[in-house]
């Protein structure tokens, strides 16, 4: 088969790999119809961390090609959505909701599986890791829509459930990439009433208004935070949504958390948050990887009544022959995030 | 008026102070009827923080002398808890529960006002402050109780609700001070199945127990978290509750907190949350200094109806006269927590 290969730094080119078969009875093929770039597959694509040569990519939506023998509750046939990890959903991890801990789960693309950006997939723990998407005929937003909730949609909304927003709330959403501009969807779908989003970007402050965002920030550091403490009267936001993982993200995300409240916090961080000025303002925070898998039914039910459109985010579109440009256009900046198709339904 | 006065490192001895007097039509003059010395009054005591030389602590009960034109929600003769703050309960950080951050709050004995190991205190903000204990007659073993919720049983209290400890939890317990013994029993309040006490003093293992303790682990360090994690069978605690904060106190309550949930931080840290590993396991954290003025309504319940009984961390006890020995003792560990008996009813 025919899929996007990270060769090294800034080198990855569709190639050949080996047609996915069943390894366990527990597997699934998938036959991939959408994929994207993750904002976490430009690290290694920048050199910024390590990647094994090989397959890669972690976000696909596809249909079914073919089951193992213990597989029940998806079958040839089925649309389905890919969480990023798979895992069993009976682990005591799992179990409690935290699916990225599963003791039996792993990462595709990781070396040793095949990764999302291809055309086909071997998907392990495949009954309890594919979601099952109801209906057919489903427009091309709608498919956007649905691939986002693998792994951006789902971590935006992680970011705004880890804060633990609720109706009536003031949120900050700092970061305007894909991930942020899904925790301004989250926020304003879990009840948020003003979303203040920190977004220097004409074209990402376009989607956060139409995403829901109330107010926009464009400054930043110590004149972001003072911007955001003017629009909420001095009081901090009662969620700060944290989308971005550089030091002065977090500090930005920490200075305009009310005290009491609790940050999400999705951006992988390459800062520290510091412990004690936390503690004393009672500010806390949660977050981590998202497990998608938990979040993806009640989004995609969203996504399939058209309450929520999160495929706006994905704004450059290509196919598997020029997914090297789909790498090249996030890592210009020059798209927020890329669309990669590969199949038909 | 006689009170404790902190002359310096190792220097805490009674002496005169001027008798309190209304200043305010807010201020209420509580004459103190019990006192105690709590862990963060020693960090002055041992030289480890700054303290203004003069009156000291900030946990006291007692009866109401004298109001303010403004105040009416208590009245001379009242019984009353004096949260370790004052605060006005309508800013917008009270309003969303965060009295600690209190616009017009304060501490105290921080300099300008009286600390609570005296014969009388001013209380600014008073009405909103005190909170009055109904009946009469209480025995010393109410009293001492009542004590507690000035701050260290609302401490406790507050790890068990940062880190959203919920019936049937399995929850541990970092530090067997008074803190860490009021978090046992504020656990076991909320329903706690299985409270894991990491404890290496046979005396305080005993009050653990009483508390609802159901596991003693006396091991520290990497063997703490061994013998946490063999006692729940590799999952870790669903609420670690840190109450220490020390650096090696902070590595454990995260090491042993299962994926996906929330430390409870009330031990003033001395040491980093490393942030990266924290999210990776998404393990979040909150806490901070107590709101205790929103908690001791619900806890005063539960110690007049007998349901809890928080006053046992209190094993040493003397009087005004002798407040160098309550100091003392608790500086040599050889009290959990000292009570100063400085009035009567």
């Amino acid at each position: 088969m025919r899929a996007a290969i990270f060769r090294g730094p800034r080198a990855v080119e569709v190639g050949d790999r080996p047609d996915p078969v069943i390894e366990e009875p527990t597997d699934a093929i998938v036959r991939v119809v959408l994929a994207c770039v993750c904002g976490s597959d430009l690290w290694p694509y920048r050199g910024e961390s390590q990647h094994p040569i090989g397959s890669i990519g972690h976000e696909f939506i596809g249909v079914v090609e073919e089951t193992g023998a213990d597989v029940s509750t998806v079958t040839r046939g089925d649309l389905v959505v890919a969480p990023f990890i798979f895992s069993d959903m009976s682990c005591p991890h799992c179990q409690r909701g935290s699916t990225i801990s599963c003791v039996r789960g792993g990462n595709f693309g990781d070396g040793t599986i095949d990764g999302g950006q291809g055309e086909a997939v071997r998907v392990p723990l495949a009954g309890s890791t594919l979601v099952p998407v109801p209906g057919s005929g489903h427009s091309d937003q709608t498919l956007r829509s649905l691939l986002t909730l693998s792994d951006v949609m789902a971590t935006g909304h992680h970011a705004a459930v880890s804060a633990g927003v609720r109706r009536s709330d003031v949120v900050a959403v700092v970061g305007d990439g894909a991930v942020g501009l899904c925790a301004v969807l989250a926020a304003r779908r879990l009840g948020a009433e003003r979303i203040i989003a920190l977004s220097r970007h004409p074209d990402r402050q376009t989607i956060a208004k139409q995403f829901g965002a109330t107010d926009i920030v464009e400054a930043r550091g110590d004149a972001a935070t003072e911007a955001v403490m003017e629009l909420t009267d001095g009081i901090g936001a009662d969620a700060s949504l944290e989308c971005v993982g550089t030091a002065q993200a977090i500090a930005t995300a920490f200075a305009i958390a009310r005290p009491g409240s609790t940050v999400g916090m999705v951006g992988v961080p390459h800062g520290e948050v510091p412990t004690a000025p936390t503690f004393f303002r009672n500010v806390g925070w949660r977050g981590g990887p998202a497990p998608a898998r938990i979040y993806i039914p009640e989004l995609l039910d969203d996504v399939l009544a058209g309450a929520i459109n999160p495929g706006l985010v994905l704004d450059y579109k290509t196919d598997l022959d020029h997914v090297a440009d789909a790498y090249r256009a996030m890592d210009e900046r020059r798209a927020i995030k890329s669309l990669i198709r590969v199949g038909s339904l």
